[in-house]
């Protein structure tokens, strides 16, 4: 097996080594929302969309999309999730519709929860969507960001600004 | 097994009855996006990544995701889809560094695609903030919405702004 | 590669093949319950239960689970579901408490979908238990079975007696 | 983002929090069984089914099963599964053709592996079915339910009585 | 929106758009092989294996994942399988213990099902390879190949020679 | 329940209880490879495959199949791990042209990961197949096996030779 060409590894991917780290509880929470006009608005609070329960659904689908990350996100490393949270607000002050999903995620473990909150809030809008879009397929899935994460060497994190703070004005 | 008292329905899930509908050629785009710092823009240009080549992996993590969608998403029809295609644009022009990632989904079947365009793109900005998240975790996820969609008895549609479009200034 | 032993082949499984049967529309209805004391029941009508509205997060589980059946069931093909619909009755009439879940799936397919009707109503069945068990783990899932099927070239079939049919007095 | 109409979550699910409690070994057995008819019967004791060896089948599919609870459960913990059993008995003493499936499972984890136990012998009976159903799709699974459970705070757990305890007469 | 810079999508991976191709009966068979020392063949033979019935378990594990093969291979296509058949041969002619694992895979869809077959011998001889480890981790997987594929636009395919064919000699 | 026939259980699979095993760090590297005619090697090496940049995504595809190895191998234990890696080298230097795979699993855990490292290689090399395949069908998946294993009660493991050992000349 002489003459070997050795192949560029540089730049390839790979799921990062944390066989050292420590296993400690750690916590994150993100959010999305989704954006809807009057009608699919009052469709949801009215219990009218044929699918059924909007946030009811949505929010088993933030759950257990949350334990399959590792399965959706290719470098992720899986982790034994200890709890699982969605909740949900709605924001009409501006003369818009907007559903805010928030998913606080736990583990204890050897790395953090990011992407499973993350990836909760995600589903959550997504099913949202799916549910509504016979109404409108205008929806808009807005901002989604990590709010707060606890726990790990790296220390904790909290987000300054909520929203609108990347110049998406 | 007389004296049911009947659970009231009203309101509760299912998965629409789609078995009348015929099958036709279907497609559908969506868009999402992630905002950066000019620190992260550059680690990716640069393949600077400690996870990888960050495209390369989330063009993977968007088609595979598109796969999954019905398993992700609980009221979505399963579908046997004929082609995914996965682009990316930088948008760099206002002081930003903005990744926006296009997903194209084709089927022949008896509903649209529209979820799994939409789950691609998710799949693929959250794969992007995994493998940037150790130099930044203030990233944002920017807004995700259908561009367009083909075929079907409702008709084609297209998103007539593709952003900002929703009041969220 | 002379000599072979050939293995004996009889006994072991396959999945039968189906690539000359006709698509048709199909559909299949099956039928569970869960049985359960009266402080459960009470806990599940006041939406008292600490983990979530179960009846709620049983439906979707019921949902996700047919569309997962050829994942979970090892020689079953997989089929296009154009359908799924969980519904829940309430049996109070015999001093007993008693959710019975029907679950009808449908598809336009070259096999039936008796196991997508069977493992959704398993699996509503299991979510009810799983929420409710920190109250009594002493809930019993009773009988599951078909109870109609249509399309196909073997014919419709239809359950006879509902329950206690055989034997199991 | 003032004004904000809270959404009022008594009653959502959500995955309990259990990250403080203590990792210990744990263990439990469920039991289900399916009813059948005498042809059914020395179709299977004869190794005579079309699709293959049943039980051979059957158990393989419990213990996939076993791994796959927290993906078919919403609100149920992933768990490090330390060992799954299945195993058989027939019970032919009362005119009667039934098959009754145990499945133990063991982990080492913070909360107890009863929904991994009772979704191993569901896919167990369910895959019998399966496998059967082309002689006779009115087979029965019979009742299902947890017959022990150890390790974990809140104690241990043995059932009283195995069958017919709910009055399912 | 202006100013795109146009990121380079020469290169990057998509799931090839197939619909316009035709849907006809397809089949594909694969073969893989396991080579084993004495004392594994005789272990399995006769039936001495502490995990169980090796060739059942084998069986099972290649049929379940042909059906997962889309969510294994990032560009594969998703289809409908009709049926999966896998068999075993031993060759013990050469002093050797091998044994030779053939997967038939069909569908009535529109593109082929070779990695169908070929993941089909993959997972049966790794599940060979895990059930056995513990009496030797020198077994060797042996040459994985297609032996045949018929339908679709490209034509039939028979492989010439079986194996030791690219020189590994 | 009285006269029972106890099935034999002699032989039948079970996932081998562990729980009294030891937590440690453990890992595990395996090899496969692919031989390929020097069309596909050019189309590889010059990125000029249709479906896309073939190293790239089979890396994906090894990463993300490592973590789905006990959904894939039956008796399998579910593992949390550390780290994947896998790694590309040419060797052409026999008129041939094989691409060799090594992938290096990790994980703390109470069982190896060799399981793990030879499912990533089969995926990687699978994938290969999968996005060359139209260029020549016949492209052969070489030996895959197992190269070093460490940590766990039975020691390390090193394989001796790394091919053609077994008899296959």
């Amino acid at each position: 097996m002489s003459d070997f060409t050795h192949f560029n590894q540089q730049g390839r991917a790979h799921m990062v080594d944390i066989s050292d780290k420590q296993e400690t509880n750690r916590m994150a929470i993100a959010r999305s929302s989704i954006l809807m006009n009057k009608q699919v608005y009052e469709a949801i609070i009215g219990n009218a969309i044929k699918k059924g329960d909007v946030l009811a659904v949505a929010q088993v689908a933030g759950i257990m999309a949350a334990k399959k990350t590792p399965d959706f996100i290719p470098m992720c490393h899986p982790l034994p999730l200890t709890g699982v949270n969605i909740s949900f607000q709605w924001d009409t002050s501006h003369d818009t519709y907007e559903l805010i999903v928030d998913a606080t995620v736990k583990t204890k473990g050897i790395t953090g929860v990011e992407m499973e909150a993350l990836t909760a809030v995600s589903a959550a809008t997504l099913t949202v969507y799916d549910m509504c879009k016979a109404i409108d397929k205008g929806m808009t899935i807005g901002q989604t960001f990590l709010i707060e994460k606890q726990g790990g060497k790296s220390g904790d994190y909290y987000r300054k600004e909520r929203r609108n703070d990347h110049g998406s004005k």
